[in-house]
């Protein structure tokens, strides 16, 4: 029986607050303020230019890109930090594209987050090439795969339902007709065992400030399979990406590691950030986390359909078919999510009428599922259906 | 006449160092540690996903933006934060070849930053739409604008030499003959007065680690003509640069600011250190630090030329001609950067035996260039050339 007492001290969580939106920002390590204004007084303090040498800035982007490829089965040396998640979106589909040419679809699905539909769109109509996204439902994605297709671009988890997709699957029919995958780990990271090497993706992208509480805009990773490294190219040619960055040669030569998809210079600052927030996995496997993840979100469902008329649970049933959050639906849903968020309980909304919970076991326990239950059904008793709604914002992201 | 004292005082300067390498990575300022560990208590700690509206992180990159525009004669609206300059490079270049179809020449100078290079390589090799990287000496430019060249790439300040180029005239020439303009301010921006609206630049970019002193890896900026901004394609079609990003349309449609330069999420700790940053030109404008900046400068020169046999000045005489930072020339140029380092007088070496000293007014004086020149002079007796260079990394960058 894994205890999460240690962990749950590591998270500073304001005072009565539940905290049940972890799934778009993890909460703030205690520690962390303090650690990063010590970091930042010896590194960039005291040594100041030196600190690219000495203070270890230069191997960051490895170094925890070697700590996050733990976590998503991958083996040292495949996965760097860098950028954000667009970015990485947008470097992974470029090298898949070259890998690939003379296939003209890049194919997703109308649940991907729209933000990586956008960079494939902006990439397509860039390259004025005759590319074409091809935007399919989830259900249809495995029909679709056909020899026209040069990349499979999916997220493992819907951002709304929480449904998860078959990554194994869908990774072995795509190679099978020769399609390039690549799997957006956003909500997967830190939320479940992955075993990317195994599932033989391609590519693999994720941000760090969902389940892995690194911060709000944290750098991004990237994991390319270790057999295609030394074939890839960047469309983001940064010299950090070079083989030798300080010879300043006029010619681009990549680096023949995974260090060929770092760009520019380095948020030392970010990544020191993120670096110490990953400490809460000392001690803590992923296994641990899915495993009481799953345990939490039954309880939520079950209480839901027990104590709750009128809602609907969107997530799938079974616990393997989805991420770490569950996902409500109500007509009044906006109204709802405002009244538990007025009332401490912080969800977030997702047009039109969806209410999602992020459940993170490194601070959430049962006293969480309980507190937003009762919220919930106080929620329908009152049917606060009074607040209307703000059209040009979220009022949480 | 304009005392340096209040914001020498800003910023911490290890004890009994000479730091003139300003023009690589800016001194940190002191109460940042402070400041940037309390406003991550009050932020992401207390509001946690909130902070996205409460804590104003969604118009941080904006705010910044306008701060520094302030600094490059950029009007409110056109200047805006995110990523690192190389990914600024690539957004600004791919922007503007799209504005000049039919042209297929990407036109830079073999002084300019092999980073910016790469990414027009890169880009080029990317597009494999004939587009050609031309890399000409500088004294050529000018004879190199002709209707076939569809952009101009440069930096105003050679990196190495400290030579600056004539922006002004540069891109009235490029202009007449319908060629778009991208300056890259990263050795510009706090180190003299730029007036990039009225010089008729297309695009500007710039990194703020330098003279800004935003810290290592700091966001970079972009600039774009106000008349532009609702004509240009971003490459990097990210969720932030979409008109609506929380309305989750598969749809991308630009904001119709200078929003739709942004990307993906925005690195909110970084941010905010580099806004704390940006506290020390209060009172300050770009003029007074240029004027001081010149006059050490000087001061410099003339000590090197007088006491310094077999040193060979290389940057430009006329200090109007020159960036922030001077560049010396001898055949030991490796060892005696070793000297100086190693007795205290940061500065940096670039191959092939080049000294630079960064001058920056903000928390430099006269007395670091007597220290300098004093430490200089003992060198050149000492005759240590006894260091072996070390060829996979650069002891400083």
């Amino acid at each position: 029986m894994v205890d999460f007492q240690k962990t749950r001290e590591f998270f500073h969580i304001p005072e009565k607050l539940t905290y049940l939106c972890g799934n778009s920002l993890g909460p703030l390590p205690k520690g962390l303020p303090k650690n990063i204004a010590s970091q930042i007084t010896d590194g960039w303090g005291e040594m100041i230019i030196g600190g690219w040498n000495n203070a270890g800035w230069m191997e960051l982007s490895s170094l925890i890109g070697n700590k996050i490829g733990r976590l998503i089965g991958a083996p040292e040396g495949t996965t760097i930090m860098g950028d954000t998640l667009s970015i990485k979106v947008y470097q992974a589909l470029g090298a898949a594209l070259k890998l690939n040419p003379g296939r003209k679809i890049i194919l997703t699905d109308t649940d991907n987050f729209p933000s990586d539909i956008y960079v494939a769109q902006g990439l397509a109509s860039f390259l004025r090439q005759g590319y074409e996204v091809k935007i399919v439902n989830r259900m249809d994605i495995s029909d679709e795969l056909n020899d026209m297709v040069a990349v499979l671009l999916l997220t493992e988890v819907d951002y709304k339902s929480g449904a998860r997709l078959d990554m194994a699957n869908l990774t072995q029919l795509a190679k099978s007709k020769g399609i390039i995958t690549i799997w957006d780990l956003a909500h997967s990271v830190g939320a479940f065992p992955v075993n990317i090497q195994k599932v033989g993706a391609d590519f693999a992208i994720g941000c760090t400030y969902k389940y892995l509480n690194g911060g709000p805009g944290a750098p991004a990773f990237i994991y390319v399979d270790p057999n295609l490294i030394s074939q890839i190219q960047s469309p983001l040619a940064g010299w950090l990406g070079h083989a030798q960055p300080f010879q300043f040669s006029l010619e681009y030569d990549p680096a023949p590691s995974i260090r060929r998809m770092l760009v520019g210079t380095p948020p030392i600052i970010g990544l020191s950030a993120l670096n110490y927030a990953l400490g809460a996995w000392e001690g803590i496997t992923v296994e641990d986390v899915h495993t009481k993840s799953m345990e939490l979100s039954e309880l939520f469902i079950e209480g839901v359909k027990s104590n709750c008329p009128g809602i609907k649970v969107i997530s799938p049933e079974n616990p393997m078919n989805r991420g770490s959050h569950v996902c409500l639906e109500h007509p009044e849903g906006y109204s709802i999510v405002r009244f538990l968020i007025e009332n401490s309980v912080i969800c977030d909304f997702r047009e039109p009428n969806h209410l999602r919970f992020g459940i993170a076991p490194l601070y959430n326990g049962s006293h969480d599922i309980h507190r937003a239950l009762e919220v919930l059904i106080k929620a329908l008793e009152y049917k606060p259906w009074k607040y209307e709604r703000h059209q040009t914002r979220n009022f949480v992201t």
